[in-house]
């Protein structure tokens, strides 16, 4: 079996597999990468993690995920940075054991309004304030934090950050290996500007992480698994992906699918539908 | 009773009512303007519509909807444009019957990909032809066509129209009188540059209606229908609610709920806390 080469799974794709198994059905479909999630390397371990990926050759291309930044001051901000420092260590280690081309990103989902609040300006300010604050954390560990603006529907619950300039804008004040950003297509398709923001996003040097996922109507009622495979859906990834391309990114590219149905399916068989899907409707746009 | 004097009800806040029975409870609240839904004036007929609002003493806020421009050419598309004419036609006659204050404005919901097609550039051109196409005939009824950009989740099967800028440069070929914007809380609450984009929108005088209607997480399994009384949900009304006065909007405000359980609601129940949550949420930024 083989796959195209820049197509990576993310372990959210086949969420009900431990490390060594995600590792072993991305190695037995022939593809060359993966990005693991944060609660299955905890559960094996980080060390072990680590030693699964460099025995399997594969490379590492996203570390899944930091963020939460939203709160106020307090033991549950502290207790969130905290946690997001000890990500950058597992994003470092991982990707040093992975092959020649992994990447030490950890991508981050920055948080939707804190409890009983409106106030969406204040809560923007505190990512601000988190990236600040995990920077030169993030340096030390020669680690980039991709923020990820998420689908505007998400903007009330887990992400205030929706667009790609807002996530430029907080990463300008950085250093492009330290902050990046993540470019997803079912966050961005909708945005009648996202080729003009991806170019940017490109002359910045900022995108740490390309993503592709379909999106469909209607929506599953539960609208955070309503992703799916490449092909499945009404995105035209031509686009956006020739403008990833243009814009200077040629590292892996990941399909990070959240979806009951997908979940349900053998990882195997949903990994072999990801590498059909990703093969007719994305490779065509990397010649 | 007593209500906020720029408070309107729009029919699809008491969707289960005819055009009598709407404007009657309407009235009983205190209220003094509506904006009425096509299916129920078409029902009623339109003279008989435009007689019971000239019997109330209402002003006609807005005509709910026009739209559906994405289509190709073809007999779909002729139909389509075709049912817009006499929207605008049903419009000015409202418009004419209501009290001094009515405004003759057609809020235009513009459509989603056409079914098969993923091209979202080609669509969002056929809403610019068929708005070119249209507005000689409001502009000689003396109507306001009002482009409603809907929130991104809707891009693929409601409105390929998402963003306030998206709308203006559109309507920035016509006079303003002749086409302008609508400008949606629930719709538009997520955008980082909302602000600033209803600062745009008045200076270029296209405001042609302002909706408030609140946001809640979870949304509901229909995301179609996860509107919420103002106040009840996420969104702070303050800097939008500011942001349009200061653009120069002085015209009616109209709360627009597709929910349900508000539906499932005795209509004068739900008109009843749709005043209570304007008077809260809304009002105190109208001063």
């Amino acid at each position: 079996m083989s796959a195209h080469p820049r197509l990576s799974i993310n372990q959210a794709t086949i969420k009900h597999t431990t490390v060594a198994q995600a590792v072993q059905v991305v190695t037995g479909a022939g593809i060359e990468a993966i990005g693991l999630w944060r609660e299955q390397v905890q559960e094996a371990g980080l060390q072990e993690s680590a030693k699964i990926i460099a025995d399997s050759g594969l490379r590492y291309s996203t570390h899944c995920r930091g963020g939460w930044f939203t709160v106020p001051e307090g033991p549950a901000r502290r207790a969130a940075i905290d946690d997001n420092r000890r990500a950058i260590e597992e994003t470092a280690t991982l990707a040093a054991a992975g092959a020649e081309g992994s990447r030490a990103v950890l991508v981050l989902v920055v948080g939707g309004l804190p409890e009983g609040s409106r106030d969406l300006f204040g809560a923007r300010q505190r990512v601000s304030d988190a990236v600040a604050e995990l920077a030169p954390d993030a340096q030390a560990a020669g680690v980039t934090l991709a923020l990820e603006p998420l689908h505007p529907m998400y903007a009330s619950d887990r992400s205030v950050l929706s667009t790609l300039p807002q996530a430029l804008d907080i990463a300008a004040d950085f250093d492009p290996a330290v902050v990046g950003v993540t470019v997803d297509t079912f966050h961005l398709w909708w945005d009648p500007e996202v080729l003009e923001h991806i170019a940017r996003a490109g002359r910045e040097n900022r995108i740490a992480t390309y993503q592709v996922c379909d999106w469909k109507t209607p929506l599953e009622a539960d609208n955070l698994l309503s992703r799916h495979y490449p092909g499945d859906g009404m995105i035209d990834f031509g686009p956006m992906t020739r403008a990833v391309v243009e814009a200077g990114y040629d590292g892996d590219i990941e399909v990070e699918l959240l979806n009951q149905s997908i979940w349900d399916t053998p990882p195997a068989e949903a990994v072999r539908r990801t590498v059909r899907g990703f093969e007719c409707a994305v490779a065509p746009y990397l010649a």
